[in-house]
């Protein structure tokens, strides 16, 4: 898939959680010119996205939020859902965590692993906490199809090995590792260097 | 500036973390479609990349890993440094610290913010934690030009405001927020549900 369409995805992600807030005000209507400056991107890039959707504004008004919204997450949204699990209950791990709950639809959070025993058997922010040694059972009988690696760096290719080997098709890798998956598997990368080093490189340019 | 560069100094960033990696396991040399394997992108886009920062492949050898490096360094770093402040020392804010430390170059984390008085005034990861109240003076005193922002959703724009006001020139935005700046100031939005919905639908492409 193009990174084009990886592009558009984000974008549209974002809208729907801008739009949801503007909803969440009562918010009826919203102009184009202000979703983009809301979201970071230009005006022509929201309408263009928008009329990939199927979306059309009113003149003077801009777009219904209702049905903007809908649009959108027919475009987003399968009609199944997605198990997830979370393997590494660190500070990161527990960050994710309790910022999940009530903010995805149709991604399900089922199962969150670590080694620690004083936190295995527990229930964190509502998901079952689960001994790493249980990985393999556990994300084959919850029929996980996507993980968030937030495991140290030692352990993290060796996780993800068992994670592919059980039917994990997707990743979002948190550590600084290189993962080596096969090719049907997607990874996502998201360090948290690389992205203060792309705005560090952005300040210079605009200076 | 173009998203196309954005996505070029993204993976540029990505590349030189791989690089640091092999260097560190005595490697000497790397063929371009193992370093693109390792970032999870198409051969052909790695050695386009390679070009444009002015590097040369050895047939049958590779790229000089030393060579490379210096060949990236020079259009990702500044000659100065970015001074950084991460402002709301929750879970997250905890995991970013405890991340960071040796592995920027030239980004130096020079405060953290906090509400909570059993954490300010202390070191955290080697970083100096100071009161929220504190933000206007100490922004300005250690000449901050980059925020992390991991505070609750409810301060996100009142401390943005804040850190405008005082210099900041980019932001990495943790929150679910869709921050309000001035055009001058570059915001970052992270966000692991966008992360998680743009991998979802993947998932699903791929099936």
């Amino acid at each position: 898939m193009a990174k084009k369409t990886h592009m558009v995805i984000c974008r549209l992600s974002r809208y729907l959680s801008i739009l949801q807030i503007q909803r969440a005000e009562d918010k009826k209507y919203l102009f184009s010119h202000i979703l983009a400056s809301l979201a970071h991107v230009t005006p022509a890039q929201v309408r263009r996205d928008l009329m990939m959707v199927g979306a059309n504004g009113i003149p003077a008004r801009g777009y219904e939020i209702a049905n903007l919204v809908r649009h959108i997450e027919k475009v987003l949204y399968a009609s199944h859902e997605h198990r997830l699990a979370l393997v590494g209950v660190g500070n990161l791990g527990r960050a994710i965590l309790s910022y999940l709950p009530g903010r995805m639809t149709n991604l399900v959070l089922a199962a969150a692993f670590d080694t620690n025993p004083s936190k295995t058997g527990k229930l964190l922010h509502g998901v079952r906490c689960f001994s790493l040694d249980r990985l393999d059972e556990i994300v084959k009988r919850e029929a996980i199809d996507i993980a968030i690696l937030t495991v140290p760096a030692a352990v993290a290719q060796d996780v993800t090995d068992r994670l592919v080997q059980n039917g994990i098709r997707g990743l979002l890798n948190f550590t600084a590792v290189a993962l080596r998956v096969p090719r049907k598997i997607h990874v996502e990368d998201l360090d948290v260097v690389v992205s203060l080093e792309k705005i560090a490189y952005l300040v210079r340019e605009k200076a």
